[in-house]
């Protein structure tokens, strides 16, 4: 018999991507598409389900080899029932995905949000792999957070667990899209920074706006604004990091999204930060890493879901 | 055979609280005794093997009947390897309080600190039966907090999991023990309520400075400077509550300590103050809930925990 495999898919707003991968950890082979959401839940499963054939093909596994199929998108879920309540950047509401995909695919299908999935995914091979409590911050349009709990998604009583971007940071503070004030996002997601160079009047080196890549480049060039303005961000940063983790007490706490990419002048300033605002025995035993898988994360998180969603229906292994 | 039993032991600064529990819940008997933290560890293993031996005789057990031992106390403790590193209120540091125990106890004991201890009562048998996640939050001279998942105590990776008291809710603000500031036991514990009172010139019928339980008192005869106070810790607890559901997503959150007993004094307005800053869906899957064992949540929590370890390694129950 083959190794037994699963199917990882990673549901984006612009691109699906989607992997076959083994039982171990090993990516057989995968595939970026276009999402296309607009064409609606039908004709995405539909998609998927021509990708899913081309894919078993090229890694030359049969049908039979397929455990189950992990999926994960952003957006409200009711994960116990595999229903979409609503998924903003697909424009998709009240769709019973799991019954579409299962009638399609006739496979056991596992969903979850793309913050646990992602934080799945580098729990499983990437930062924050042996660690047994993990934290997963995703600094991007908005800050998403999964946790990790002896290698399983920890999901709270209705899937909402990990929202460290909806902690209150500073009581009275900016407007989120939550509707509450002050939210960690407000602060400390790439959109908060990118807004916060604005208000500095900070520029492009083609005269617009500059992106969080090109704020961190000027600082690096010395400019004091710019530097002045990523300090702010760690400094909320810091707080959010040191709230959820007197709270959780985790050994790893992975940051993921863009950001990461500036490497050291991002990790540097938080671990200081992060320091100034979680107890001692807390911090002390708690790492602050980058995320390393990049977007594979949740490609790779998803294909987890899968494999332990059909560990548990199966005991197989 | 009789039914199984445990001895849980609540150490306080001031009295130990010690009982013979069934491993179905029923207190056999009980105890109340000065703790006498000065006449050091080893005095305090030897009454407790005293009480123990009486404890033993007014239940009717036999000795053979006891599984294991519970001990909860306030400190930093080292779990693993059954070691206080420091407990303040005893004034005892470094001593390995499990092997004392159990070279005068000949069983199996099991430790944890007071927060966590109490968050397993309640859990159990209190306010947090039947929930999947429980955060508990004990009001007092500082704010204390335990979780427990699936009924098990949660203590992240050094058993600093579940320390609501010093997360930071007002950066900024207030100078806390812990050296950090702006934590929010500073700002709603029984203490700081005390200490807002004394801000706003309230004073006891006595004339001296109002406790907590004049304060209630005055504000429900009107008194606007006391309303105010209450107002306020009510405000950061609800922002301490709401950034801890939004990570926990707990399906309960039990309060306790002496404040509670205020009753919906307390809780009305704090429910308000807890949905404006949780997440919807996260506040309307939460019961926020006043304690119901009171005093008594520490010794039946470590009985409790006796009972699990009891279980654990023996497979018995």
């Amino acid at each position: 018999m083959s190794e037994q495999v699963v199917l990882g898919v990673d549901v984006g707003g612009t691109n699906v991507k989607a992997a076959i991968v083994s039982v171990s950890g090993e990516v057989m082979t995968a595939v970026s598409y276009p999402t296309d959401a607009e064409d609606g839940p039908e004709r995405f499963v539909q998609r998927l389900y021509e990708q899913f054939i081309k894919l078993l093909q090229k890694s030359g596994c049969q049908l039979t080899d397929v455990l189950s199929v992990g999926v994960g998108l952003a957006g409200f879920l009711d994960v116990e029932h595999g229903y979409i309540e609503e998924a903003v950047n697909l424009h998709w509401r009240n769709v019973a995905i799991v019954q579409l995909l299962s009638e399609s695919l006739h496979l056991p299908i596992y969903l979850d949000n793309d913050a646990n999935i992602a934080a799945l995914g580098e729990a499983w091979q990437g930062a924050g792999q042996n660690a047994k409590s993990v934290l997963c911050v995703t600094l991007g349009t908005g800050v998403g957070g999964g946790i990790v709990l002896d290698g399983q998604i920890y999901r709270g009583v209705s899937t909402m667990a990990g929202e460290i971007g909806h902690i209150t940071v500073k009581p009275g503070g900016p407007l989120c899209n939550c509707g509450r004030h002050g939210c960690l996002e407000t602060l400390a997601s790439a959109t908060a920074l990118v807004n916060m160079g604005v208000a500095h009047g900070l520029h492009s080196p083609s005269g617009g706006t500059a992106n969080a890549e090109e704020i961190f480049a000027l600082a690096k060039a010395g400019h004091r604004d710019a530097q002045q303005v990523i300090q702010e961000l760690v400094n909320w940063l810091g707080v959010g990091l040191g709230i959820a983790a007197n709270l959780l007490n985790p050994d790893k706490i992975v940051i993921a999204g863009g950001l990461v990419n500036a490497g050291d002048a991002l990790m540097d300033p938080l671990r200081a930060s992060f320091a100034a605002n979680a107890l001692q025995r807390v911090y002390r035993s708690c790492e602050l890493l980058p995320a390393t898988l990049g977007s594979r994360a949740g490609m790779l998180g998803a294909a987890r879901l899968a494999i332990q969603g059909a560990a548990l229906e199966n005991s197989v292994l």
